[in-house]
């Protein structure tokens, strides 16, 4: 497929075209700078949502349910569901698919799992072009579900205008929250499974750990929901909203727009190196030079000089 | 402390000297560079063994179980704790610690917690840096310890010259080794708690996915402990020693090595490009760049292209 025909097929809200794309990000295939490059005229500023916690917790109950919150609206959706801890196996590992079904003949909604195989560039660099690809294909909204695991949550915060951190009752995800630094990059908490005995606790430590922390321009809500019931959704998707609205009037929105950028173009521009680095290894010279420090006869970063003056640079 | 000062410490085994390198690396301290050329001399190529596996399955206490049959060998020893899942809090984090106080005092033992804030180098880069000090400072057994979580899993197994992974019983480890890669990078399977009863179906769920895998020159051994009543203790350190004898024929140790060396030279290659890419990013190179990749007016590939120009190469 070339240029002009990927344009026309996003344009088109073509679906094939759209997962056939995402499978080249998942590849890391040589051919993705020419598509981004060709999609970029279509960029809409797809609202991005990203939805992390632990494995249980109901995200992806919440995230169906937050489609037809969104539906509702009007509004178009796609639900990107990443899953950084599975480098190998590739393609749709997130068991629970299943439960976005009820969607599954609804033109308007696009949902799609992405292993990040490593091969190349990182999570980071796999979901700023899934995005980018999501967006030029016409969703209003875009949903990032992950596979809560420290660096990767952060990484996909760092995608996302608004991280919607989901916890269930008990007070061991609330001090887990506090841990790996979710408080920092929480917008919004939803405690889910609200219909247990000890989600009124849950909801008050993590209100008290807010408390304890720095005051912000925006103070993160903690919300109540059983997915699995439809309940407390609606409010999730007003927070939503209303945040949302608070990036774009204190100017946030561009910020975190820019930073995202910044570590796009960061992200593209080492992959790249790592690229020519690889083709430089073809050519022997990372070969001896590893030699080298194997032996001892150069440090690693000596090794690091002189590669990086190979690559041509 | 300058480098002629931190070289007769390592020599001197002085542990404090070693913590607080580790703790540099840490921080994605400026003068490591410095500290790795000064410390290549003393290099001595320790066996590296890593030892992988989900939360629960008992690792910490493995680990202090293979230190003490490490130590009854006359054999120095170090055991890095890695947790790749905690990038702001820093410092140890890994609670059980308290398991290997029982080393606490055997100065040819030495323990310690590595977190990686993942501000500059990732976790491969922490690891090979923290690898290097602890083999300067003279261990024979350097044992790393990860959280099992994908690609970190990999990364460790990249770093070690024998990689244990392990199972606790219950066929879902299993299966979940089967999904995460895992019997590619084992080099030697561990089922902990094999007074279970579950434990013998584990064992033989592990030896068929084996057998269904591709002829290997090295067949990985599937063996049983109950690592804190010291049970098969030696029989997987004598695994270890055989993989490492069968490391040394084949000449699959020194290509292990070589290509451990080519990472690392690449990680610091990228790391050292990362750092000037922060550079021009302060000379608002890379704040324009971004600024017009949010606008739409150029790809981030074309901004790509530009920033590495700007870093001179």
């Amino acid at each position: 497929m070339d240029s002009a025909e990927i344009v026309a097929k996003l344009q088109g809200h073509d679906r094939r075209t759209v997962a056939r794309l995402i499978s080249l990000v998942e590849d890391g295939a040589d051919d993705l700078a020419d598509v981004i490059r060709a999609i970029t005229p279509l960029q809409r500023g797809a609202a991005v949502v990203g939805l992390t916690g632990s494995p249980g917790v109901g995200k992806s109950t919440l995230a169906s349910a937050l489609v037809g919150a969104v539906r509702a609206k009007g509004k178009t959706v796609s639900v990107l569901a990443v899953d950084p801890t599975s480098p190998f196996t590739g393609g749709a590992l997130l068991g629970d698919r299943l439960r976005m079904q009820e969607h599954a003949t609804d033109s308007g909604v696009f949902i799609r799992s992405m292993a990040t195989r490593g091969r190349l560039g990182g999570l980071a660099w796999a979901t700023s072009h899934a995005l980018r690809i999501l967006d030029a294909a016409g969703s209003d909204v875009i949903i990032v579900e992950t596979v809560g695991a420290g660096q990767s949550e952060v990484e996909v915060a760092h995608a996302a205008d608004t991280t919607v951190v989901v916890l269930a009752p008990g007070l061991g995800d609330a001090i887990q929250a506090n841990k790996a630094g979710i408080l920092e990059i929480a917008d919004i908490f939803v405690v889910n499974k609200a219909d247990k005995d000890e989600s009124r606790s849950t909801v008050r430590d993590i209100r008290q750990m807010l408390h304890l922390g720095a005051e912000r321009e925006w103070q993160p809500p903690v919300l109540s929901t059983v997915a699995d019931q439809g309940s407390g959704i609606d409010e999730v998707w007003e927070a939503i909203e209303q945040h949302r609205a608070f990036l774009e009037e204190s100017g946030e929105l561009r910020r975190r727009r820019l930073s995202r950028a910044a570590n796009e173009i960061s992200e593209i521009a080492v992959t790249s190196m790592r690229r020519q680095m690889g083709t430089v290894s073809e050519g022997a010279v990372l070969d001896e030079l590893s030699a080298q420090v194997v032996e001892g006869k150069i440090d690693p970063y000596a090794a690091a000089d002189k590669l990086l003056a190979q690559v041509g640079r």
